[in-house]
């Protein structure tokens, strides 16, 4: 299969929804131009693109799931905007453009982020995209979202991570914080697709071992791409998590050792699909392509 | 009826669903504490009772809407502590106790108001709390709550308010601020009571009307407490609004006139009652307790 095709396919799906969905200007409009800013600012789809292909994975028809695939792209941005923030961060650049409160201001900025949150919950609850997912999947796969989000997840790892700054690297808190700050987002993505399928159970624990094992990787690379990329590919001041002394992969492991626990990662995800005929190509794929991205 | 007594049951039982929840320690402890810390600041829980009290006048057993009356007393925690930020209103004091980045730094601060506002709707989502609820009315009220919180609610609310600090008082402006910040949640409050009863859809505009009277005259008495409340009775700064020029009733129509303006919302909250008999009694009562409430 064409995996570069798939991505972009997807990925249009994707942005032609959010576009149809905020083609209404609504007031105050300073509000909508922030959160479409970060929306729009280059992000690559890869949590909708990974429940939807969990979703044509599982026996669903990749078209239905699009609107709820999308909110993870809507939550992922709002914790990218919260964590660019003076106080967390303090990033300037993200993806090459200005981070959202260098151009809206900090307080903009936040809203921006509360909003695009709240705004993912209220299409996951709208019953209105739904033909053949069940209600009852569709409020089973929302509280995934917001377990792998919320204290229990996401947050708990960006806590941790800014708990960790310029302390000692601890292999335990490392995982802590991967697991939570970016796998848990990523593994709830194909877990979604599997629960709005309506699949059954004996496929569950392959997606989540796939999930996790991706959400990993999809870390370590990041650790490795920021070391080792250049500014203008990255689109953001190489080493930045270097200079305020973040525990990462590289840092305690060393670049090559986190490459081959990375190749480790991708290689046990696949093989955790090994239950799914070519149905399931698409999340093998992206896998692969991951672990070679670079940026 | 007792109306304070009806209160203080209420709130003992949202306060007693709240321990039991949160009673496991999470990792990272601080984000936990932080959550709490501003969760049990005081807050009257106006809110949760409001939509307890419209279920109750819908037909429904007030027990089974406790854990989702309560998410709405997280969502308004969250807001308070984004809301009292640096770069939003800059407030040291919430209810005579340090705001929450006078104690946890602005980075925890924001964190545990995004955790708070996510974990809503985790329980929302949790169909475990259901027994005579229907899942598809948990979808239906979860929706309300997010619309009512989000981009089209108080987020846009706040944001507007904050654009127009030190602007010229505009009386379809200060509406707009006061409808999103203030009355959509709190009417989203007694919606998602009505709806979960599985109640007529007869009843839907009495409690609808009800609702945003009862929103928007909340908001009035508050401006009009702030004024003139002193710190002590209200825990925060007295006339801190006016300090920063915001646009309030007072500013624009006088204290006598903002207290007519209190009475008459009430009194037509009131009187979108009168299709229901003695069970709406708390509702009732609760506008008139507002309306005379001294913090």
């Amino acid at each position: 299969m064409d995996i570069k095709k798939y991505l972009h396919e997807k990925k249009e799906a994707v942005d032609s929804f959010f576009h149809n969905y905020f083609k209404e200007q609504r007031r105050p409009a300073v509000l909508q131009e922030a959160m479409l800013y970060s929306l729009f600012a280059g992000g690559k789809r890869i949590r909708p693109i990974l429940a939807i292909a969990s979703f044509e994975a599982c026996g669903g028809n990749p078209d239905e799931i699009v609107p709820y695939a999308s909110t993870l792209e809507l939550i992922h941005t709002y914790s990218l905007i919260h964590d660019d923030l003076p106080s967390m961060d303090n990033d300037d650049l993200r993806r090459g453009k200005p981070t959202n409160h260098k151009v809206y201001g900090e307080a903009i900025a936040i809203l921006a982020g509360d909003a695009l949150l709240t705004e993912a919950f209220s299409i996951f609850s709208d019953t209105s995209f739904c033909r053949t997912i069940k209600q009852a999947d569709l409020l089973k796969a929302l509280r995934e979202i917001a377990n792998a989000s919320g204290p229990r997840g996401m947050v708990a790892g960006q806590v941790q991570d800014i708990l960790s700054e310029n302390s000692v690297p601890d292999k335990d808190i490392l995982q802590f914080i991967h697991m939570h700050k970016t796998a848990a987002l990523i593994c709830a993505s194909v877990k979604i697709g599997h629960i709005l399928a309506g699949s059954s159970k004996d496929n569950l624990g392959a997606i989540i071992s796939y999930g996790n094992n991706i959400g990993l990787a999809f870390q370590v690379i990041d650790d490795i791409l920021d070391i080792e990329g250049d500014t203008e590919e990255l689109g953001k001041p190489v080493g930045s998590d270097e200079r305020i002394k973040k525990t990462t992969y590289p840092l305690l492991h060393g670049i090559e050792k986190s490459r081959e626990i990375a190749r480790q990662l991708v290689s046990d995800a696949v093989s955790s699909l090994s239950i799914f005929s070519a149905e399931a190509d698409p999340l093998r794929e992206i896998a692969f392509y991951l672990l070679n991205r670079r940026n």
